[in-house]
């Protein structure tokens, strides 16, 4: 619409195309609730004041918020597409979302991060990139792909109103020790801006970090890291995920004075909890649960973000912004009554997306996959065994005796440890390793997945060798997912068709196939979902003892080990 | 300096250049005040830590605040060049200002802002600058320049690091009208900054403003225009300078939700004020009086108006700012005690600017001025007559039974009405009027000057032509500047060659001058600067009478109005 005719609208000179009547409106901006109607025109917020609208609203009172935005979100660990996740997310008040597209980056590169900009081109809920800073994450393993500073200058000319700039920098060992190839992405991105990741780095490390470029971090686990981080300049993205949940321990760092410098951001949200718990409204609510003024905590996810990003036009209700906004019945719970999305009612948009990119064949292990594949290398005395636990990243770097069938390690239930595999995806290398875990609780059969940060290559997990290649080849069959097999009967699977990585389906029926893969990993022994735990096996970023396709990594010694201690 | 090397010194190899000991860090990004050390390399600050340097500072346990950012000021009403004039605020402290050059716009156009971009360019203090946005201020005078959209664009690619753009949209009620040429100069600054500037303006006409694009308000002069203004989305700019000063009325406004959309600028500062009271330092005290926190305030005059503006690096101490800072004695008084720039000291900065551009001969009055320019036009019955109160930039329309002289009107001392004439002076086009006004307290003599807003066309106040034929020459032989003249004999000038605007010496040859104008008038019955009161008379944009070069102007109804009422 024309400027001229959308001031007059404004001015109330005219039918707007809605108006909100009757809210308590959140205001962000001036920090007060207050009531108004609002008027609505051509998608956009014209003010509050006395308008006719060609549809009025009635909020009867309700507190109307602004539309929420995402900082930092991995979308691919959703399990959705583009599309699905913003679906998913609108229900619960999310307007706008920037995302780093790290994992599809490690399988397809250039293509993956293509995909993710089409496949969300022009949704209803908007969604901006950060340019993955990291991939691959090391050098110990084989991924899809290779992203440099060319990349980066080319993707953030060619896309300069949705590429923001880059992502999460989580090689800051690499920043500090001035690492050529790191600090040219990092000039690529300057004038833009540039996430930072670094958990635990503090003193005049951190001034180096700093320095270099990255303004955030959503890496804080405790209260005088988050602090000093501040100091710094740092954009503090307080974590709440599925995985992840800091807010509780950062809560305090919150002052009069710097609110405006933090942000609630989720990282990793699984598609159960979406489900289940919401987004940022969970966000909102938890946080308003801990004590935070309400005002304060809509703040964190709205123009917060929004400001940080130089995101105009999102994340506050007023004249010229985007008409996305929600309404809640109170300040406590939360509760959706309606969502708004760029003037309409969210049952009005279609989350659809096209795009003709080849995300769907990334199944790439080259020859039939057969138990030769996982064969454990041959040696004799004691071998290093994985040690994980629940809800820990973290593992330990275990030395046991192995359980020997005719002089060859193998699983052994007797002592929670099982096989794992993991198979390089992307190229056909044939490049494969395998080690053994323990703690994982699976008592028979197999599970095979193509979700392992960061490389995402196939990774098995079994006890017996029978069950691993058919769990490997119904997951190579499907293109891509998570199956659980059991005594040569596949149970259930999980179809993840777009690199390997995302469904094509909805919310509703990914949620339902990851509940039913949890069924059936309950019935190998797991009283919790093992995918998400094997996912972070392949991650030879955290410590101490992990598998790539290429072998057991000492992460503590950033090298590759020997399966046997000998 | 490489940045791999800005990292290694940051992190604490090597030694930096300056270090500042044993300081309390007033910290504007985590809302504290904390002990720290501060490093410092190629004029950059490069964290808190245990920095050895080339030169290190002890600071002796006083707070150290980040340099001051301006939100808003013009600059040639300091009767400063940008250099002088930076030399003068950097000893209050202020290391960033946003200037709008509206006053030598409407002098010399866009010869004028190239001037004020190139004298400013590379000084200690950074200058930058928001395009005018309306030059000329009316169709009712004869300005020296007039600037378009095309203008707009041109300047704000050619100078896209230094123009920010556009500057306050005076125009409101051209941009309530849709008025193409306002619209198309807001359109050209889409996506730049636009201040705004709508006293009084509310309500849905507010909508449709702030809609149009202008997202700052400093003429805000009561709580509930304020506090609207903040729910529109302005950025809210509490203005304190030498003429306005709002903060008082507008404190009420601020609470913990909002403070990070409010900034305290001075919009005209003059320099008597300047070098008795400060710069933004005086905001700060005043605000501290009158019970604002003074961290919360110390945010208003820095990192505020930086993020408003995007000024990254401006406005905080922390890894990779500009080492813009100052320490003062305590959280009061702000007593300064030094100011370090881009890491230096001021002491060891040099204020210099080289320009070539023709901006000292903009006196261009035509003909040799004598009486005839002076006469008022012929007519019976009573007059109009300009009704002026000091301190108020209001006039009255009075009508008045005028004195006679050979059957003209003349000054008439009995009753305080003073002769006012307005001679053009940019393009000699001859046009001159004169009217009378009663309040001047000019009992004889005459006083002229060329800084009369906004066209800054010559304008001669006295009580006999000879006088006043005698100001205005003298004025036209200095190029510019002011004149007090009393029977036949020239009492003070202040010349100001550099547009008729700005004097080309320092602040105290400046102070000095207008000390001694200020004699010089006091001796002709003032008891305040009447240099002040006239430079508004012929501004047509403020009631109720005006006299522009073209005549008397009836300011309530927009148009030209007779001296003789008959």
């Amino acid at each position: 619409m024309q400027l001229a005719r959308m001031i007059d609208l404004a001015r109330g000179s005219g039918t707007v195309d809605l108006v909100i009547r009757n809210c308590r409106v959140v205001n962000v901006l001036s920090g007060e609730i207050h009531q108004a109607d609002v008027g609505i025109a051509d998608g956009i917020f014209l003010g509050f004041g006395v308008y006719e609208g060609k549809r009025e609203y009635d909020a009867g009172g309700r507190f109307l918020l602004p539309g929420l935005v995402e900082g930092h979100i991995h979308i691919e660990s959703t399990l959705l597409t583009p599309p699905g996740f913003a679906q998913a997310v609108a229900e619960h008040g999310t307007a706008a979302v920037v995302c780093d597209p790290h994992e599809i980056a490690n399988v397809l590169g250039r293509v993956g991060v293509e995909y993710m900009l089409r496949s969300s081109h022009n949704l209803p809920v908007s969604i901006f990139f950060m340019f993955p800073s990291c991939v691959p994450a090391t050098a110990l393993e084989d991924s899809g792909a290779r992203l440099s500073s060319v990349d980066v200058e080319h993707f953030l000319r060619l896309y300069p109103d949705r590429i923001l700039g880059l992502a999460e920098m989580m090689n800051f060992p690499g920043v500090l020790a001035g690492d050529e190839g790191v600090l040219s992405k990092l000039k690529a991105a300057t004038d833009k801006v540039i996430d930072g990741h670094a958990p635990l780095l503090s003193g005049m490390d951190l001034n180096g970090y700093v320095l270099a470029g990255p303004r955030s971090d959503h890496e804080c686990s405790n209260l005088s890291e988050a602090m000093e981080k501040l100091r710094a300049g740092m954009h503090l993205m307080m974590r709440e995920g599925s995985l992840e949940r800091n807010m509780e321990d950062l809560l305090g760092v919150v002052n009069d004075f710097n609110s405006q410098n933090i942000s609630i951001v989720t990282d990793d949200r699984n598609v159960l909890d979406l489900r289940e718990n919401g987004h940022l409204d969970y966000g909102l609510r938890r946080a308003v649960a801990l004590g935070m003024d309400p005002l304060r905590a809509v703040q964190m996810v709205s123009i917060n973000p929004a400001r940080y990003f130089g995101l105009n036009g999102y994340g506050a209700i007023g004249p010229g912004f985007r008409a996305n906004c929600f309404l809640v019945d109170d300040l406590k719970d939360f509760n959706i009554h309606e969502v708004f999305l760029n003037g309409l009612l969210l049952e009005e948009h279609v989350f659809e997306s096209g795009n003709g990119l080849p995300v769907r064949n990334s199944m790439h292990v080259g020859t039939e996959i057969d138990e030769s594949m996982f064969a454990p290398e041959k040696g004799s005395g004691k071998i290093r065994v994985i040690g994980t636990s629940h809800g820990q990243l973290l593992t330990e770097n275990l030395v046991m005796e192995p359980l020997l069938e005719n002089g060859v390690p193998v699983a052994d239930p007797a002592r929670d440890v099982c096989k794992l595999t993991v198979i390089e995806r992307h190229r056909a290398t044939g490049s494969h390793a395998t080690g053994f875990v323990r703690g994982l609780w699976l008592s028979q059969g197999a599970i095979a997945g193509t979700v392992a940060h960061d490389s995402h290559n196939l990774i098995v997990a079994g006890m017996n060798d029978a069950d691993m290649v058919l769990a490997a080849r119904e997951v190579v069959r499907m293109g891509g997912g998570f199956a659980v097999v059991r005594d040569g009967c596949v149970l259930a699977t999980l179809p993840l068709p777009v690199a390997g990585l995302m469904s094509d389906k909805g919310l509703a029926e990914v949620s339902d196939g990851v509940r039913e893969l949890d069924r059936a990993t309950g019935e190998l022994g797991c009283s919790y979902n093992p995918f998400m735990l094997i996912s972070f096996l392949a991650l030879p970023v955290i410590p101490s003892l992990k598998l790539t396709d290429r072998g057991l990594v000492d992460v503590d010694t950033f090298g590759f080990t020997g399966l046997w201690t000998d």
